[in-house]
Order: C-alpha cells, then structure tokens, then sequence
C-alpha cells in the first residue's frame, strides 16, 4: 500500500514539473516543439558520400551529400523509413570553371568546387517524436561561417521535401 | 663454412631466378617497370570527399574525388608531395538532369549523377619507387563493370596530370 502511494506520488510529481516547464516555456515565448537543428553535426566531413549534385539557376552550386553512417547502412540496405539518428548532410560550393584543368584538356569543359555559399551546409536529421511536425526529420542550414540560415527561409524545407513522401522525404539517392 | 657455403648458395639461386623470371616476361612482351595499376583499392567507396566536379563535353559525368586517409590527411595538411601509400580516387556518373528535382523546384535547375559511365573508376597510387617512369603515380581506370581500361587509353594519363608539377600531378584541390 505504502509502495502504490510512493508510485503515484512519484507520478503525480513528474506530470505536475512537466506541465510546469511547459507552460513556463510557453510564457517565455518559446514554441513548443523543436523545428530546426541549429547545430552542425560534428565529424560530418568525414562521412561518406551518398551522391553528388549540381544545382543551376539561383543557385549555381555543386554539392556532395554525405551520410552519417546510419544513413549510409540504411540507404545500402534500401532501408525506408530511415532509422532514428540518421543523418542526410550537403555541402555546396560555389560552381567554378577550372581555367587550370581547362588548359590542361584543351577546352573548355570543367567545372569544380570553388568556395562556400551562402547556404554551405544543410542537414536532416531524423529523430521522429523530437521533429513529428515536419515528417520526422529537423532541417538545419549554415552559411559559410556556419552561422544558421533565418527561420523563415528554413520554413521552405519542409513543404518542398513533402514532395518525395514515398523515400521519406529525402530527394537525393544513394549513387553506386 | 658450411653454412656460409649455404648462404651463398641460396643466395646465387634466387638471383639465377630472378634473372631468368624477369628474361621470361621479357620474351612473353611484358613491360619491366609495373605501368597502371590493375586492381580496384578495396573500401574505396567508403573513402572521404576531396572534391566534386563536372566535366562536360565528351566525358558529361559528374564525380566525386575522394582520398584514402593517408591521401585526405596529406591533403588537409597542405603536405606535398603526397606520401607513399596515398592514393586519390573518382567515381564518375552519367550528369542527368532530375525531373523529380526540377519538379519539386518549379524550374529546370537540378543534375544528378546518373548510372556508373564508361570511366567509371580512376585512381592514382603513390608508390615512387614501382611508379618512378610517371612521377611516382600508378594510374588506373575501370569502367562500370570493373574492367581495366585498356592500355593504349591509360597512356594519356600521365602525360595530361604532367600539367600538375606544382601539386605532385594531382589536379583536384580539396574543397574546405
């Protein structure tokens, strides 16, 4: 008896710090759920390519997408929905023409990384209750300093990646 | 004596071998120095980014560049000439535009890798002593089968990276 009232005291506690801290939170004006990461993920450098791209337009960068090693054992396996912990990263560089290979080949046909853009490095990263507003995965995006990119451009990810529902939301795919 | 006699012995029948081993490739029409490398490094597809490029014109690929560690570690070190061991990589896919990108963009902006192209795989070795005739580089390409290149096109190679004296043959910069 003793130990059944210990429990629901116990319970009744948790519930009351929670409501508690939620509602301080909210008078804070924070939102509620997380939306975005605003972290760079460590080591993501050394991860291991998922694809290469090139995006014209606005744009005009070519980009790797990386994957954390969970993402890449996923994506090998054609493992869908991607497990908690994955991680789908880009870098992109600034689309140059290499005068130096350029000459070297004998025409003009070359294009390589130049420096960091203004939307150097993106990220989702899937953790489905902490991001269950935005498909189960948190956007995250950083400049060439590593500074993150304003919340209201970062409300564009989400609706775009709502296009690809039938690979969970992740639009690039693993190049053999 | 006698084991100095033994010794000698021994030693006088590995030169005798070597000497008719070598005389037999040369009568067979082997080269004596080893030219390109014939297998593909194991793991590679795991290795880390250098780079990533587009080359249009005849080629139309887009590729990453990778390194081995000893390869990437030189790299962002700034170290040259590259040390023994190190070998740099590409994997070339066909550049094709993504209709499902463009779709989900509202504009014809996106080009992904497509399947493994005829140069599938290249690769350059460090080894300054087996590779000394082409600057210390072994090089090797695969097509999307695997099948070395053939010899006459692997020809091309070092006389082109001879254009690179200044960063030890190498044309692709690692990309921060």
């Amino acid at each position: 008896m003793k130990r059944i009232a210990f429990v629901l005291l116990a319970a009744t506690t948790l519930v009351t710090v929670a409501a508690f801290t939620a509602s301080a939170a909210r008078r804070a004006g924070q939102p509620g759920p997380a939306l975005f990461v605003k972290k760079i993920p460590p080591g993501y450098r050394d991860w291991k390519v998922v694809s290469v791209a090139h995006e014209a337009g606005d744009l005009n960068d070519i980009r790797a997408v990386l994957g954390n090693d969970i993402a890449i054992k996923a994506y090998r396996e054609g493992k869908l929905p991607f497990p908690e912990g994955a991680i789908v990263g880009r870098i992109a560089w600034a689309y140059v023409s290499s005068e130096e290979n350029n000459k070297a080949c004998g025409r003009e046909q070359s294009f390589v990384a130049g420096a960091p853009t203004e939307f150097y490095l993106q990220f989702m990263v899937k953790d489905s209750k902490k991001y269950a507003a935005t498909g189960g995965w948190g956007y995250s995006s950083f400049d060439e300093d590593g500074k993150p990119t304003d919340e209201a451009a970062m409300k564009t990810c989400f609706p775009c990646h709502q296009a690809i529902t039938a690979r969970d939301f992740v639009f690039t795919q693993y190049a053999r």
